[in-house]
């Protein structure tokens, strides 16, 4: 049995699930999991020797949530995030004295410095136009010619048909939280699977044949 | 310069500042990290396939919540984990498949079969005398000769006198979370701290000294 690829409509169902009474999770600790996983993820990949300075660039919904947590994380284990924010959900950071920013022409000073971007800009339950800034936020990482980690789905794709339109993001790594999504069924770079944290009769329930995940990580890489 | 051993009123302190304004941390978010790192500190030395029943013992307070979150990673883990708790918090057990208990008879019903014990007990805010069921819980556990992991404070032990009645179990592994409490100092088992979520002006305030945490790893072993 394969491993199920989401609709959009899915994604959500298991997230209000998840968060039901019967699932009885937070979103706190739902993000939690999801940005310590994205975390994991990124240092997996690319050695914070070699990768020190990180852009994580964060969305206005519950994805740019999950970047502040992978952030901090980052921060934990050793990297110098900085963190490209629209809104002003920065106490966290300052606290954990890591860099904010928050307009374009700050994010495109910053680029000459960044290792490696950690793109938690949007998330399953995004829907096309995009919006200012975004619209010129995404071809100043794309034109940055930096490695990109993509949460969930690259920034700009369709969640469910992928980047149809050709102006998303082409990460070299993908963490996909849950299960991944039916946009990303081509991906084809370094794809992670994160977010353990589905109950099994959940994983049942929807039939999403997850792989097993190492001893006691967070994620799980994905291969073909 | 060595790590701090802290007084149970500091512990307090640092625990509300992470909560303040400030730290910005909820409750659920340091719950989910203090959890995480109990179950890899268990799982890093008892081996799911030797080691596959977890009883993990509950407390009244804010500690037995790190314990509901430790037994669901455990769950996520491979084991199988069974939780004694006197109070009904178990609807995430319920979810997860995982075997609830909430009384002494039952307890001891569940020893014969259980490979390790989780001690969730008693947190750093434990002040005697033992109240019912647990003066009956913890010489039960005693008596059971299993290996025990115990969360920041052996149960029973004083926080800053350490196992001064005599009554307190004596566990194999200790994760301390945040910063070890000065009634550990004399501990000799294994030692792991964990709760990797300290941001750094917190260290440098209350000069907590703590070792660097390997890799992305939420537990670091502590080594005379």
């Amino acid at each position: 049995m394969s491993l199920r690829y989401l609709t959009a409509r899915v994604a959500q169902q298991i997230d209000e699930e998840l968060m039901s009474q019967a699932g009885a999770f937070s979103l706190d600790q739902l993000m939690e999991l999801a940005g310590l996983s994205c975390a994991q993820a990124l240092a997996r990949v690319y050695d914070r020797n070699k990768y020190p300075n990180v852009l994580v660039c964060c969305g206005p919904g519950n994805q740019g949530g999950d970047g502040l947590v992978a952030a901090r994380h980052l921060g934990m284990f050793g990297y110098t995030p900085t963190i490209f924010l629209p809104k002003r959900l920065k106490t966290q950071c300052d606290n954990m004295k890591i860099k904010t920013i928050d307009d374009t022409t700050a994010l495109r000073d910053a680029l000459p410095t960044t290792n490696v971007i950690l793109d938690a800009i949007f998330g399953f339950s995004f829907k096309g136009p995009i919006r200012a800034p975004f619209d010129s936020v995404l071809p100043l990482l794309t034109d940055s010619r930096l490695p990109i980690v993509s949460v969930d789905i690259p920034s700009g794709w369709d969640v469910e048909e992928g980047n149809v339109e050709g102006v998303g993001l082409r990460p070299d790594v993908l963490v996909s939280l849950t299960a991944p999504k039916l946009g990303v069924r081509s991906f084809s770079g370094i794809h992670f699977l994160g977010g353990r944290f589905i109950p099994k009769s959940l994983e049942e329930k929807f039939e999403l044949n997850l792989p097993e995940y190492p001893g006691f990580d967070q994620v799980v890489e994905l291969k073909e």
